[in-house]
């Protein structure tokens, strides 16, 4: 048996419940005699270059509980890709601290982080268990079912449509709404539980996984808007060109070659200049909202299977750990959807790492615009029960 | 004692809770003998004037409730200054459907329409009562307390910067969120209400109450980030510089002469500029959201004194009208914070049309870069308890 301390960091875009996975992780630790100490690396990778701790071993349960409740990232996070430089100096500190254990939580840049490093520790025989605990909003890693921190992700956009496609109601006109979403339209596909009845929008959906032709989309608003006086479109920030190029972009980049997406009200705009300008000097009211980073850290908006799950991947990740030593990427698997039900299981580090998945493609229907049923019966039962629209 | 049909509209831009004023109105008004009918207009006054409208005696409590908790404007709201035609035609309808009571949901456009029509109805000696219900999440309107709307819409903006705040905690640098408000700062102020502890954002907070400097703007940034090492912005779309002019708009304008500052990124995404330009050749992570028309219509987040007093107002117009068969408008006059107590009362109809106000200036810090004790004394009784943020 593996003993020593453990040390977990949080990588990449916070999510509500990203907390609920260190904290599940946390208590677990503390229940295991080969976990010597616990300690939290601020802003991930970064805080463990620069030893920059903090001891996890001292926190009251009722304080972790308002942490596992609070969104974004409680100990920080990073965006960073390490190198072969990047890895020594970790090894180093690990060694020097006798870490034995170390749980990254992100996405699949941070699985590839994590893997990276437990490729390192082999080749050094150093003895060492890396696990990787599933977090994204994007809901795009491989192998599990779902993503924890998407559900309430998929919520906030759920919510965030029903009202809009009310306002868009009173006010008619054209309203784009631009959700997050890289290269994966799970979240924008998640628009789509906001309708109760026939006629509510979104009438219009458009995923990355397809081709955004402006053409085709000009034509598509004019049609809901000759049927329904109204159109509310929800559109991923990732839509691409025929030839694969972002339809906008700020033009930055990560240090994963990431391409800034969110934080910038460009695609909205551009979008709305091309509606306005298929209608010519017709007058027709268009606005673009950007749901921007609302969507992964507002609180109160939780799904409640979403924060269990969260919690439980941590929980899990910890208790494999110790009792198998080895390294993996904890995943999720749907037993049930009525009444729901899920577990955990290992699946190796490489399996997740890097390489991300996206919407399967009978989830989007012939036309590219809009979902499909076996899509809301996929997403439905994550999200959980959503408000019911009273209309006169 | 008047006795007629009523007509009820709702006008402007909608809220959280302004169906909760129409749902007052209307169960006040099945219980009055001299209203003899309820009649809905749909989007306002182009709803009267093409006779569309929705029989309001039959539906169920029940629906009436869903109605009453869904956001936005169930009868379908309008922009729209009337002009002497408009309100001959008008007229016209209101006697062909013997139309003695009128009540219109709005702001102080709103108040407007409803002062010229009840100007008319005097002049035309036409017996007839115009009661305006009060509506505005810009809470800009003469007299009143507050305006039923704005504590659901400051809860949302708090919620929102709460859960921002911890995100750019974790991903560090300058973030900056364009909140609504076209003239009046009160919900971009509302942000404020996200703090908890020392060091939590918004770190600045820019109103239009007070004119906007860019240098100074910039500098405000550097000594934030300087303090922090990450900088959470809160600015009112409606920021005017030296001259007066909006910092930015997209051109557009509605009947009432107002600028189109929502439903567009470019504030956030100029404001994002000034910063990266302030830095120089230094990399800086800057990002930009526009909350736009969420802050407004975003079910589940409600305050529970908003939805009470807007359900109170739609209930006293009624009460009011036919007691006392008085044009006017209703206010809300604050009694006590600790318990919070209002009442409501009447204030005619002149005192609240047209003009508006705005955040009074012991509100804003001397700097003009965030507000006072006094503010938040005044926002916080209104919105309510916010959870709790945990840190480590």
């Amino acid at each position: 048996m593996l003993k020593g301390k453990m040390l977990i960091g949080q990588s990449g875009g916070p999510t509500m419940v990203i907390n609920q996975s260190l904290v599940g992780a946390i208590i677990a630790a503390r229940q295991q005699d080969t976990i010597t100490g616990i300690l939290g690396a601020h802003h991930g990778l970064a805080g463990i270059m620069n030893e920059d701790f903090i001891d996890l071993t001292t926190q009251s349960t009722e304080q972790l509980e308002l942490v596992a409740n609070t969104p974004a990232a409680a100990l920080g996070s990073v965006r960073l890709k390490p190198g072969k430089v990047e890895c020594e100096k970790v090894f180093e500190v690990f060694k020097k601290h006798d870490v034995r254990y170390f749980f990254y939580i992100g996405g699949n840049d941070s699985a590839e982080t994590a893997h990276i490093i437990a490729e390192m520790a082999k080749e050094a025989n150093y003895d060492f268990c890396t696990v990787h605990i599933p977090k994204t909003i994007d809901n795009d890693l491989k192998v599990t079912d779902h993503c924890p921190g998407f559900a309430s992700a998929a919520k906030f956009v759920a919510l965030a449509f029903m009202g809009d496609d009310r306002d868009n109601a009173a006010l008619s006109g054209v309203k784009i709404n631009v959700v997050m979403g890289r290269d994966a339209g799970f979240l924008t596909a998640a628009s789509a539980l906001a309708r109760q009845t026939e006629g509510q929008g979104p009438h219009l959906i458009y995923v990355p996984e397809r081709t955004f032709d402006i053409a085709q989309f000009q034509k598509d608003v004019k049609t809901v808007m000759a049927k329904y006086g109204r159109c509310l479109v929800a559109v991923s920030e990732g839509i691409t060109d025929s030839e694969g190029q972002p339809v906008m972009t700020s033009g930055e980049r990560d240090s994963h070659g990431n391409l800034q997406l969110s934080g910038t009200g460009a695609l909205g705009d551009f979008l709305s200049s091309k509606v306005k300008e298929a209608y010519g000097d017709q007058v027709v009211r268009v606005r673009a909202d950007t749901f921007g980073y609302l969507q992964r850290s507002f609180p109160s908006v939780v799904s409640a299977i979403d924060a269990k799950e969260a919690r439980m991947v941590g929980t899990f990740g910890v208790e494999q750990a110790v009792l198998h030593a080895e390294p993996g990427s904890v995943a999720i698997r749907r037993l049930s959807n009525s009444p729901y039900a899920s577990e955990c299981f290992m699946t190796p580090l490489a399996s997740v790492a890097r390489e991300a998945t996206a919407l399967k493609l009978d989830y989007i229907n012939k036309e590219g615009n809009d979902v499909t049923q076996a899509w809301l019966d996929y997403v439905r039962p994550l999200v959980g029960e959503l408000p019911v629209i009273g209309m006169l």
